[in-house]
C-alpha cells in the first residue's frame, strides 16, 4: 500500500493506516504523505520507510513506483487527501494501474465521479470508498436480515447523523478539520450534508437494498458566518414506496458522533446505533424485542466474516474500517490469483455508491435551499 | 369529581380515575360513563357511586348536578368520550357552570376549539386539557432550564413519537382504540397527527417556549384500506429562529410508547424520553453529559411540586397525568376561595394548548399530501 | 382504611395513601397519623376526614371502630410508623377484629412476629406486608417464568441494593428518615440489612420460589459514629442448591435505590432492575437476550393482573405499591363474601414473608460481625 | 517480535497479532506457532514470514535468534501458549536476552512467576503481562481520579465478570478454549477464578490503587464432572480499610463478557462497564451523574495518550489490547536509546501484576472450598 497524504500532522490518515494494517495482510511500502515535503519526509521516516519510497508529490510516487518490480512496488494507493485533492490523484492511480481506497465524498463533483466510474471499467482495476458504517459487522447483519424479509416490506427508514463539534465556530481557532470542512473551495458545495449527511444516506440504501428516487431537504446554516450548511434534515422517498427522514446536523453541542439507523417493515423493526455499535435490536410486532450481539453465534456468516473477537469483547469503528481494507485486498488478490472474489469479499463500497453520494449531494443542496420546490428528483 | 364517558369497558376513562383519585384531593361523585345506560349504571356501581348519581345521558346529568347545593354537587367534569363527543358535553358543562377536564385533541374542528376559549372567557370557568406528557415533572423541569438559558438560543429540536400498534390492520380485529381512531367520522380529519402527532407538536412547544410559525410535512397511510394518516413528518419554523423535525408515526412496528424529544441551543442539549421519564439528560459543549434524575435534589421547584416520591423511585404515566389533575383542582379551589393560583398550580394544559393543537391539526393535514406546496404557514 | 401513622410529616404514610387509594377501591375513613395529636388532627382534616374519625391514640380508634357498625367502621388498618411500633398497634388491631396492613421489617423481633403469626390464625384475619418491589408486575412475570421452568434449574442469584443517601452522616442533619433508620431504639439490631437488605433478601426468594438454608456475611459500619450496620454483603445457600450473593449498602454515594437482581439456570438468565422497572430482560444461552415489557401482551396473566396501562406508559413505584393493596383488598372482599380468592388475589407479601424477613435479620447480623464463623444457618 | 503459540488455529494469538501490529510500530519478524511442526510452518507463511524465521521449537527460536545480528533478531517475544506452557518459554527467553510479553495468568505456580520476578531483576529486561482491561483509556482515567482523590476516601469495591460460555459442558464438544481451561493439568488450580477472577482482582487493584490484605470465598462447581471452580464469589479487605466484593462466575448462562466495576468512595462514585467501554460514569454524592467519554477532552492526559479516535468513534478491546503493546515497546524502545521512559509509557501490568495474580489464585482456592475459616490472609 502507498498513500497519498496522511502526514503525522493528519487525522484521518492515522486511521486508515491503523484500520490497514490491523489484519497483517497489508504493508504500507511508500508514500507522499504531505504537499510540504518536510513533512513528507518526516513522516514517511516515522512509519519506518526507507528514504526512497518518501515522495515529494504523487505524481513522482505513481511514477516511480510503476516502474518497480511486481511484488516490490505497491500494489494499491490510498488517497486520504481532503475532498478537492480526491480526483486528480485517483485517475493518475488508475492510469497508473494502481488499485484505489478512498475516502468520501468520492470527488468534488459528480461529474468527477462518472470519469472515475468510466476508467475503472476500462481498466478493470478496484476502487474501495471508506464509508467505515457499512463495515461494521451488525450493519452487515441487519442488511442480511431485510434481505432475507426477516422485517417484511420496508414502509419507514428513520437516520440520523448528530454531531456537535461545529457547534461554535471551529474553525475560527486554527482547527484543521474544521477549516476545510467549512470550506467551499476544498470540501465541495455542501458542508454538513457532503461529511456526515452522505453517510446517512449511503447506510440507509445499503442496508435497506433501496434507492431514493427524490426528496424533499431543509439545509441550515446556524453559526453565523459560516458559508456551507452545518445542518440539515430531508425527507426520503425510496423506490418501494418507502419513506425516510435523515437527520444530519454539527451543531447539536454535546453530541459526539451519535449516527443511528432505524428501519421498519411490516413484521417488525431493526435499530443500529454506531456509538454501540457491536448490538442491533431487533423489534417484532408479535414478540419481544430482541439484542442481537456481534460475536456470538446470533448473527450470519457476512456478520461473521467481519468479525475479529468473540461476544462481549467490543469491536468499534477501527475495527469496522479495517473490515474495507481487508474485503478490497482479498478482493485484489483474488483477482490477481485469477480467482473469483466471494460475495463477503466484494461487500465494500466501490464507485457505485460514490455516485450515488455525489448524487445524494447534488440533490440535497438543490431542494435544501428552495423554500418553493418540495420534491426533487435524485440526480441520476 | 363528574364523569362524561370512561364506562368500565373504556381505556382512558380508568387512567383519568387513577389520577385523579391518586392525591386524595379529588373524589368521583357522578357521571354519565356510557352511551348505553345499562354500562354506565353498572359502571358507577362498580365506583361505589349511588343510583341518583349515574345518569343515562351527560344532558340529563348537567342539568342535575347543576340545582344540587353547593358542596354536594360535583365541582368540575372531566370528558373522555372520544373526539366528535368532546365539544357539545364541554359546551353544556361550561354554561352549566362547572369546570371542565377534557382529552386531547380538544374538539372535532379549531372552530369549537375557538367557541369553547369565547365561552371560557365568558364564564371565568377553567379547563385542563390531558397532555400527558408535560405532566411529567422532568419535563418541567427541562421547560425551566430553556427558559433559564441554560442551554443558550435553541436552534434545533427533534421530536418523535413511533408508535407500533397500527402496523397491521388492527380495526378490523374489533379493536375499540384503533376502530375509532382510524375512522373520519369519530377522530377528525388527522389519525396518527391528531392522536399523537399533537403531543410531540405540544411537547416541543411546551419545552422549548417557542411557537411554530410553518411546517412543510408528508402525511403517509401505510396501512392498505386505511382512512387517515398512520404515519407523517414534518419540518418545523419556529419563532425564534429553531428548526426543528417532527416523527410521528404509528406502524413502527414493534415500538410501543416512543416519545422522546431533543433540543440543542449554543450551549448544550437536552435529551427526554417518555418510557425513561425520570432521567433528563443534558449534554454541553464543553464538559461531560450529566443525568439529572427526578425525585432527587438535582431538579427545580416546579419539577420538585410535580413529584411524589424521592429519587430512584419511579414515577410514571400516572403520575404525570395525576399533575394535571392536582394541579387544576388546585387551581381550581385556589380561585374558588378567591387566592391566585400560584405559577405553579397553573401550571397545566388549557385552552390555548387545545386551540394550538387544533390549528397544528389543520396545518399539518393541509401540509402532508401536497406535494407543490412546501412551506405551509402555521394557521391563525 | 384506617391509618397509624402517616401524618402530614412523614414519608412513607403519603405514599400509602396514594397507593391505596389510587384504584377507588379503598376509602380512608379514619386514623391515628402522629403521637402528637395536634399534628394527628391537622393532618386528619387535611385528608378531608370528619373530626370525629380522627384519633388521638391508636388504642382509641380500635375501641371507637369496633363499636361503629359493619358497613361504616373501617375494615382494615394500615400501620406506617416506625419499626418499634409495629407489634403493639397490630396486635391490637387483630384483637379489635381488624385487618392490618404493615410496612416491613414486620417487627422489632422475630418473637413478635411469631405472635402475630398465632393470632393471625387464631382469627382467620389477614395481613399484607408492603415488601414493595414484589409488586412490580414484571417481577411477577419473572417468578411466574422461574416456576414454570423456563430458565432450568437454578443455579446462581445475585441480588445488590445500593443507595447512598447514608454516605453522609444525615442523621446529624435533624433528617427524620435518616434519624429512626440509624438508631437501634428505633430501628432494631440491623439498620441497611433491615431496611433494605430485607427487600433485596425477600426478593431473591420471591422470584426464584427457593429458601435460603444458611449464610456467610460481613457489615461495615463505614461512617464514624454510626451505631448500626451502613453496607453488608452475603453469600447465601439456597435449599436447591443455588449459590447467592446479596450485595445492600446505603454509602454507596450517588446511588439512588438501584435494586437489581440477576438469577441464572441452566439455560438462562433473567435481570430486573427497579430503577427501569418495566422491562424484564431474559437472557439465553443459546439465542439473543429479550427484552419483555410490561403492559405489552409479553407477560403472563399475573402480571397482566398487575399492570393498569399499555406498554410504553411507564408505571413504577407507587403502581407496585397499589397491586399490594389492591390484592390485598381483593382478598379482603372476597374473605368477607364467602369467597375464595384467586391465585391472583392471593399475590401479596404477609406474615410468612414477615417472619423470613426477620429471621434474615437475626442470621445475618450474627454472621455478619462475626470473624471466625464462616457460615451461619438461617435461623429458623 | 517473535511469538510463541498462536498458530492459525490459535484464538488468542490472533488477538496479540493485531494489537501488536496496528499501530506500525512493531513487526512480526519470526515465531514458532505450534507443538505441530506443519502447523506451525503454515501458520507463519499465512503471516507472510519466511521460511528460514519460522521455528519448530521455541528452544530453536530463542538460540536462532539471539545468533542474529541486532536490528535484525527480534526484540521481544510473546508468548501466547497455554498456562502451563509459560514459564518455561519465558525463563529460555529472558535468558536469551528478550523482552517478554505474556498472557495471564502469568505462570502456572507462584514460584515459578518469583522466579521469573528475579530474573527479570538480573537482566533488566522487561516483561508485559496482558492484563487487558487496564489497558482501556476509561479504566486509566477511573485510576487518574481516584488518585487525585476525587472520589475521596475509597470505601466500597463491586467488581464483577459474569460469563455464561461454560455454563454447558462445553470442554465435551472438542471446544479448545473450553478444554484446556478446565483441565487442572493445562490451566493450573483453579479454573474461573483463574482465568477472569485474576481480571477482576486486577482491575479492582488497578483502578483503586490498594491491595486486598485478606479475603472471605466460595468457589463453586456448577456444571456436573467439571474439575475446577467454573463461579466463585469473594469478600475483599483493602489495606486501606475498604471492603470489596467480587464476583466471577462462567456458568452466568446468556452473559457475554460482562466485567463491570465500581467504586465508592466519601464523595462518590464511579462504575465502568468492559461492554461499554468508552464511558466512565461518575456519581456524585451531591449532584448529578456525569457521563465521561473516551476521545473528548473529558478525560486525563494517559487516558488521551492510550486513545486512538476521536469521541463517538468507539475503539474496543482490540485497541485496549493494542495499547499495552505500544506502552511496552514505547518503553522497550526509549530503554535501548538509553532514555527514562515516562509514566505513560511505563503504564502497563508487569511482573508485580503477574505474582499479585498468582498470590490471589493461591488464597482464593484456599479460602474457596474451606467451610470453617472465614478469612484467609492474602499470600505473600
Amino acid at each position: 500500500m502507498g498513500m497519498v497524504g496522511g502526514g503525522s500532522d493528519a487525522f484521518i490518515g492515522a486511521i486508515h493506516r491503523l484500520a490497514a494494517l490491523m489484519d497483517n495482510q497489508i504493508e504500507l511500502v511508500c508514500g507522499c504523505f504531505s504537499v510540504n515535503p518536510e513533512v513528507s519526509l518526516s513522516s514517511g521516516q516515522s512509519y519506518f520507510l526507507p528514504e526512497n519510497r518518501i515522495y515529494n508529490t504523487y505524481q513522482e510516487m505513481f511514477e516511480s513506483e510503476a516502474q518497480l518490480p511486481e511484488g516490490e512496488r505497491m500494489d494499491f494507493v490510498t488517497i486520504v487527501t481532503p475532498n478537492f485533492v480526491h480526483f486528480d490523484p485517483a485517475m493518475m492511480a488508475l492510469n497508473s494501474g494502481f488499485h484505489v481506497v478512498i475516502d468520501k465524498p468520492i470527488t468534488f463533483t459528480l461529474d468527477e465521479a462518472l470519469q472515475l466510474q468510466k476508467k475503472l471499467e476500462e481498466t478493470g482495476l478496484t476502487l474501495a470508498l471508506t464509508h467505515t458504517y457499512s463495515g461494521y459487522p451488525a450493519v452487515k447483519d441487519a442488511k442480511a436480515r431485510v434481505a432475507r424479509g426477516e422485517l417484511g416490506k420496508i414502509r419507514r427508514i428513520y437516520v440520523e447523523y448528530p454531531q456537535g463539534w461545529l457547534a461554535s465556530k471551529l474553525e475560527d481557532t486554527g482547527n484543521q478539520q474544521a477549516s476545510w470542512r467549512t470550506d467551499p473551495k476544498r470540501s465541495g458545495k455542501a458542508g454538513c450534508m457532503g461529511d456526515i449527511g452522505t453517510h446517512a444516506h449511503h447506510l440507509a440504501e445499503y442496508i435497506s437494498g433501496l434507492k431514493v428516487t427524490e426528496l424533499c431537504a431543509e439545509l441550515n446554516v446556524f453559526v453565523p458566518g459560516r458559508l456551507l450548511d452545518d445542518d440539515g434534515a430531508a425527507f426520503l422517498r425510496f423506490d418501494n414506496g418507502a419513506r425516510g427522514v435523515l437527520v444530519a446536523t454539527q451543531v447539536a453541542a454535546g453530541e459526539e458522533n451519535a449516527l443511528k439507523i432505524r428501519m421498519y417493515g411490516e413484521k417488525g423493526g431493526l435499530e443500529w446505533s454506531q456509538m454501540e455499535s457491536n448490538t442491533l435490536w431487533l423489534k417484532w410486532h408479535d414478540r419481544p424485542t430482541e439484542m442481537v450481539r456481534v460475536g456470538t453465534g446470533q448473527m450470519g456468516d457476512i456478520a461473521q466474516h467481519n468479525t475479529r473477537t468473540p461476544g462481549g469483547h467490543p469491536e468499534g469503528y477501527l475495527e469496522a474500517f479495517a473490515n474495507i481494507y481487508r474485503n478490497f485486498s482479498l478482493t485484489v488478490r483474488a483477482k490477481m490469483n485469477g480467482e473469483q472474489p466471494t460475495e463477503a469479499m466484494l461487500d465494500f463500497p466501490g464507485i457505485e455508491d460514490g455516485i450515488r453520494g455525489m448524487q445524494f449531494i447534488d440533490t440535497v443542496v438543490e431542494a435544501g435551499y428552495n423554500d418553493s420546490v418540495k420534491w426533487v428528483k435524485f440526480v441520476d
